[in-house]
């Protein structure tokens, strides 16, 4: 493989000196951008882009032809695990994911079976190889995972919900069989991790959407447990560098200090919590990304760079902070605006960082 | 007007002890009941139920025919203030709300009045005085009102959102417009819960729904400061009785030191954090007001009364706690789980209460 040129996002992960802040965004890849739209409407449908190597490699490379963000994040979608299930994902025109067979009863829980990552989930491994090729060292592709208690939430609701009635009826109800559930998936999240760091992925990071819902004891149990286990489980080392692990959970402001004890390298942080709070909470244990609203790229240039430089100010001087949106970049936003985001983290973190 | 009979909840409101925990639930008047259901169906339209103060008092007692609740809690949404504002409200058959006129441009912001609540919003006042007299003094009743920032975001928006584009456009780009919009707004519900209070409301609660989507800066700059005004703003007597006031921002766990600083006299708390440690932080200067996941009413009953039992020994002994959700209760809730976790309250927090 090809040395890398920018490791300025691994190295602030490990919380290791850098030139400037790195920063990428949340759904990079995506529909704000029209060559995205374009290459989406050649592809078919939603996972027959995410099932093709190829035009997967294209669209994870379209942000970076157009802004000099500091990481290459795989495209795919977090439902690739329950898909290679045999659930039955769709996605309906508008709509967000369906599942023909969702989890609901004993049988149904019994039937559930890791997938092998190089067979079911070949076309993610493929994606990875594809990408890691078309870098050619440039920056670093991270793989990721939805939690495993984010994807039982789509699993056992049969598609997204406000109320995770289902869901949780099973947590409250059968606990026993939520853990089986939530066991079958770290250990499938685990292999398919494994297996994208075998391909060519140089950080992880595991998306939950969905732990924020919970009480702090149920997101203990039923959440952070088991991205604990997946954090002790995947391979930390790779082409003789470490693979950074990022857990972020929507919502978990709260709960920091607990993420941090997983042992996990850095924290995904949403705008609802300091940065300055979050960094005094953690003391210096992770490094931390985040957290600008996505929101605010709505707003005119001015208020973007402004924005920017209130967070760069809240984390302070010193390595350990990635920047990026506290969640997806929205679809609406101008791609122009997202320029003037990244651009102003470069250019008004230089002085954070200097000797 | 009859003396109260039971004021157990005005009473742990003032942090006073009780015999056992209060307990009401939000929305309790709502789709779950088929009476509710077969009331809204003569009504009409949802704002024609809102509108008619004989039918809103029907459904207001409804719950209180049912289960052994320690307060009633007005009929009505929180919509009615921008409605009388002329923005000119409707609600989409399985829709939620919709302004004809959403307010956007300057012009729209100047254009904003502050409604005469004994005017355009008289059903509001004519509802609470048919009520009180039909509670006879049976339980406290609860008049409540939209906080300016959740109220904004509706009229701004000019529906529900997910992203708040609109509003928080304005809010970044045009704080000044912004904070006048809140400032019209905040004037309009002094009034408005002034008004309420002369016609009988006993106890009064803001509903901050979407303080949680801001940053911990723009909370306190864009919610909690008209809040705070509010509070001020506020008749806190009336026959003779402290009308307390309850502050509630969903999803804002980490700002309740904030909150109690305004001065109210309790704060909502829901499910993600734990009463022991929102206790611990406000210190007794509030009572605290919840925080039941409303999902465990999907529970077995033998589950919702644990969870009963957990929120009450978080709380721990003494007084100042109101049992409730931590949100309105869900609309396919079997009534007699309800009436579970009503008496599972009762029953296991008076040993919390004795000598």
């Amino acid at each position: 493989m090809t040395p890398l040129k920018n490791d300025r996002f691994l190295r602030a992960l490990l919380r290791q000196p850098v030139d400037i802040t790195p920063v990428w965004m949340m759904r990079q890849a995506g529909r704000y951008l029209p060559e995205y739209r374009a290459t989406r409407e050649r592809a078919g449908s939603f996972m027959d882009l995410c099932k093709n190597p190829e035009l997967a490699c294209e669209v994870t490379l379209q942000p970076l032809e157009r802004f000099p963000l500091d990481a290459a994040i795989l495209f795919s979608d977090i439902l690739t695990i329950p898909d290679a299930m045999g659930l039955g994902l769709s996605f309906g025109v508008g709509e967000g994911p369906r599942f023909s067979k969702p989890v609901r009863s004993e049988a149904d829980v019994n039937n559930l079976a890791i997938p092998d990552p190089e067979q079911e989930l070949r076309y993610v491994t493929d994606a990875v190889r594809t990408i890691r090729r078309a870098l050619d060292g440039r920056v670093p592709l991270i793989g990721f995972s939805g939690s495993p208690w984010t994807l039982a939430t789509y699993m056992v609701e049969g598609s997204g919900t406000k109320e995770f009635a289902h869901v949780k009826r099973m947590m409250f109800d059968r606990p026993d069989l939520m853990h089986k559930v939530l066991d079958v998936l770290a250990r499938s999240v685990i292999e398919y991790l494994n297996a994208q760091v075998a391909a060519g992925a140089q950080a992880l990071m595991v998306f939950d959407t969905w732990g924020g819902v919970l009480t702090p004891r149920d997101y203990k149990e039923f959440s952070l447990k088991y991205m604990a286990q997946i954090v002790k489980g995947v391979t930390r080392e790779a082409e003789g560098r470490r693979v950074p692990v990022i857990l972020f959970t929507k919502g978990g402001g709260a709960w920091l200090e607990a993420m941090a004890d997983t042992g996990c390298d850095a924290l995904g942080v949403d705008w609802t919590t300091d940065l300055a709070d979050a960094r005094a909470r953690t003391q210096g244990r992770v490094a931390l990304q985040g957290n600008m609203d996505p929101s605010v790229l709505y707003a005119s240039p001015g208020r973007i760079r402004a924005e920017v430089e209130t967070i760069l100010a809240s984390y302070g001087p010193g390595p350990g902070h990635v920047f990026n949106l506290g969640h997806g970049i929205h679809q609406h936003v101008d791609p122009e605006h997202a320029r003037v985001f990244v651009e102003a983290v470069h250019e008004l973190s230089r002085h954070y960082h200097s000797k």
